[in-house]
């Protein structure tokens, strides 16, 4: 016989806040609510979270992760992966990102969106004087200036803001300025990212979305959909599988990752596209939705590996190619960002429940595409990756 | 003349929460408590401490430092050392394990019992593209899931436990649950931990058990008493010292450390053994009961610097030797777990606080050795340590 | 239309406890106050704050950064300059010294006093088998019994007391006690440290003042006044701009730093001395007072980059210069601390709002300097630099 009581436990957890239609006094018809808290215990320790749930579509905020999304949920099913990494999101004080022989920020990769950047994202390496690890350094730091705001008119838009800067002395002066909104009841979530060079000399820039899916929307026989005009295997790995690029097998514990590099097509002036990854069955889909004038490259990841160590795929709409850092300067594929100068990217990222949505996104791509299948590569080369 | 109050005082400590057989409605006799508290101000900001007093013996267990220990009391004698670190128990957020070159592990070093693994522990170190810091980094993860449970039946058991994860993407997923218990009035306290692999294939597993003592029962004259089949020193400095490996002499500033290997005998198919550090004229001491088929490779680390840079010894129960990891993988002594797999160890601890007590184990541990005297090998040798 | 409230916002922030007169009982002209709280949000959580506000100076000490200063004011301007760090001050858990290749330090640079130290000062490096990131660790160690007090007596003595430990097994084991004090209504804050030995042995000692000033104080024109007895550049790169070492230009993007080494000439056995920053048009000035006895060596950093990077001039009496870790071991300017012993060192910063104590203090100044003018030397040099 024991005695058990959760007042002897020692992570105690704050509910926070949490705002409602009844607490706005607003329509309570979708219902829907926003959760603002500071999780305990573990290495989340001091982490700060705003759940946003729309009635329809749920995802968790990470203020303190570079306004990251840790995980999401549609109509209850999971929006994300599951990672290794099991206790997150990990404070940034537990992620060393010189740890590791520069893959530290590994330790808290556990997330449905990691962004990459902004002075460098892809492998370590050095640069001049300067050592950088693995992505970069923009979901490690923490977001200041976090507010929340709800639109008194309908739709009554819901609205989570912050700034994260990634800024020091020798070093950028640069400022992510981060708008996540989306309407109650709806399937679709905006995300609006404003770089601003604060410093005085024109800077580089690089920004990767690491968005990051495991199942209901991986499966064995699941398929990325994308209007592609070009696609080369980043390494002679990922050349093993450019026969079957597009798709995806069960869970393989062991499978070394394989990484294509896409040039998308676009409609109109800012190349407007899509990339959807559907299900076995084309019932369900994940779709991200951007402009290539902002986001010129995409790098889809597949990582099938056993779904404890982490059965994921990443779709990664990007400014470049997660190449060292070298080889993208020389293939100019920075953002040169003038002093007071602003890069904006953003993404709408949709979720389709029904055959005939996934059905309807996947011919509108194939409207994109117009014909003419994409040029694929049989083995890595340049300017794609290093050949 | 001045004004002192201690409200202007910037460190607030809050007194946490105490558990009493009063708050609980058992017998008072012998007295215990639990406490646990958020320490606050300098380098242990925001350190979880659950200090449990069974009317004998206390002890201080760091949820934020991997479910360390940090001191112990026995009958009102401190069990532990004294390091230079000071203020600590150290929050990991202050202790950079990729810092001073791969030593920043030492930061954070001031406990009775610091573990050390769980993917390596031994020397900084490469291992493929991953670098590694000395002992790893089990240490410094805060645990999660920590509880405290009380026996409602006598003789009422005090129990803490935690789970600590070492887990990434691209790594091991390595989880260590712990159970630390004793009863009230008792002179042992039993640590068992259980490490389970959550991944999906076979996972290397290092664990080491740095038990760190110093004054009372390390004194000049104190002695090791172990049943020791195999004793090698790790390195020439510590052959220097192969004639009185066993024993200690007073603090020397600028002692530099002697490490020796041992295997050890023990009774039964499990291998119960146990190591014995008493104190120079035999009326006190600190034994560690264990299991050489959980715990195979047995260290003593002979530390007696100055009083005020750290005079200490360690006993150190464990899977494999200190060594850097490629040796200790070619020798074959990690423990490999298969996916869901687990590996227990459990250690008893005991203190001592009389002749005839100190005489009852030594006499045992003898029983042990059965006449034959180790073999004691003068300089560093293969399979112990590189020659 | 929206709703934006405060009461939505995540980052909460504590007022924490403000002593004034009234609160003490204390007559209340001159006013003054002192604040302590705990920041909220971004790369500031948890950070200590203290404020002092003596009527006419304010200061903001940093407990959680080594007792380090973080802004000022005086007469309603600010003291300080504005560093690309943006949202700082910044928590040391956000600060990877190891980072960076050894320049992680930077992260946290936005200070108008930064300390130098204990154990290293000056660029990256390796010694022995530890390494070393820039300018050490002090600054980025949170202080223990950090307190407050205030004299009850006229003048009513404001005082800030702090510990910080750079103490490690196998490392220093140094402890820095601060204290700053001041008076209601004055111009001067007095900045003493004493730094012990705790350890055993003979332990070398480097810290280095890094105050750092942009407008008012620094602009085009601005001077630096010192009694100096030799100046000598660093680097090639300071030689370029040896024949106005000691005047400011206005910010220029991109400017690369110059850093000037002195010895300066001091009144009395002590070697009482004052270096002083004066505004263009001599009505305002920022001055250190110190003694060549404790802090021997001075040095210049001309940073004038854009007001947006960095326009900043860094004032640093020192015991040492900046200089690779070997080369200042091989001039013998580490101070060596016997087991017990201390160094002390005391600077008294002082404010000056007109011209007429701007020239009065220039005057002062020019007297230690007693006609000879510095020797100045065109090219870095030994013992000061490498050749």
């Amino acid at each position: 016989m024991r005695i058990e009581r959760d007042d002897l436990r020692i992570e105690r957890q704050s509910d926070g806040t949490t705002i409602t239609p009844a607490s706005l006094g607003l329509p309570s018809t979708p219902s829907w609510s926003i959760n603002a808290r500071t999780l305990r215990g573990g290495r989340r320790d001091g982490v700060e979270l705003i759940r946003v749930d729309n009635g329809a579509l749920a995802f968790d905020i990470v203020a303190t992760r570079g306004m990251g999304l840790w995980r999401g949920q549609f109509q209850g099913a999971p929006v994300g992966w599951t990672s290794p990494v099991g206790d997150g999101p990990v404070h940034p004080a537990h992620v060393n990102l010189a740890g590791l022989g520069g893959f530290g920020w590994l330790d808290g990769f556990d997330e449905l969106l990691a962004r990459c950047g902004l002075e460098h994202n892809g492998p370590p390496g050095q640069d001049g004087p300067f050592a950088h690890g693995l992505h970069g350094r923009i979901q490690n730091i923490p977001a200041h200036q976090v507010s929340i705001e709800v639109s008194e008119a309908p739709p009554h838009e819901l609205v989570v803001t912050g700034q994260v800067d990634e800024a020091r002395l020798f070093g950028p002066r640069l400022r992510m300025m981060t708008r996540y909104s989306t309407t109650p009841g709806s399937n679709r979530l905006v995300v609006r990212d404003e770089f601003v060079n604060l410093g005085d000399r024109p800077t580089p820039l690089v920004i990767l979305y690491h968005w990051n899916l495991g199942p209901p929307y991986l499966e064995a026989g699941a398929r990325v959909v994308a209007a592609a005009e070009t696609v080369v295997p980043q390494t002679t790995r990922a050349a093993e599988g450019i026969g079957h690029y597009d798709t995806f097998g069960s869970p393989e514990p062991g499978f070394a990752e394989q990484v294509y590099l896409y040039t998308l097509k676009g409609a109109g002036p800012e190349g407007r596209t899509a990339v959807m990854l559907r299900n076995a069955s084309g019932d369900k889909a994940f779709v991200l939705w951007f402009a290539t004038s902002q986001l010129p490259c995409f790098t889809l990841w597949k990582n099938t590996m056993g779904p404890n160590e982490g059965y994921v795929t990443g779709l990664e709409p990007a400014t470049n190619y997660p190449n060292p850092k070298d080889f993208e300067r020389r293939q100019g594929r920075f953002v040169e960002l003038a002093p007071g100068a602003s890069h904006v990217a953003e993404l709408t990222l949709e979720l389709l429940g029904s055959a005939d949505a996934v059905a309807a996104v996947e011919e509108e791509i194939q409207g994109l595409q117009s014909g003419n299948g994409p040029e694929v590569h049989p083995n890595p080369c340049e300017p794609f990756a290093p050949a």
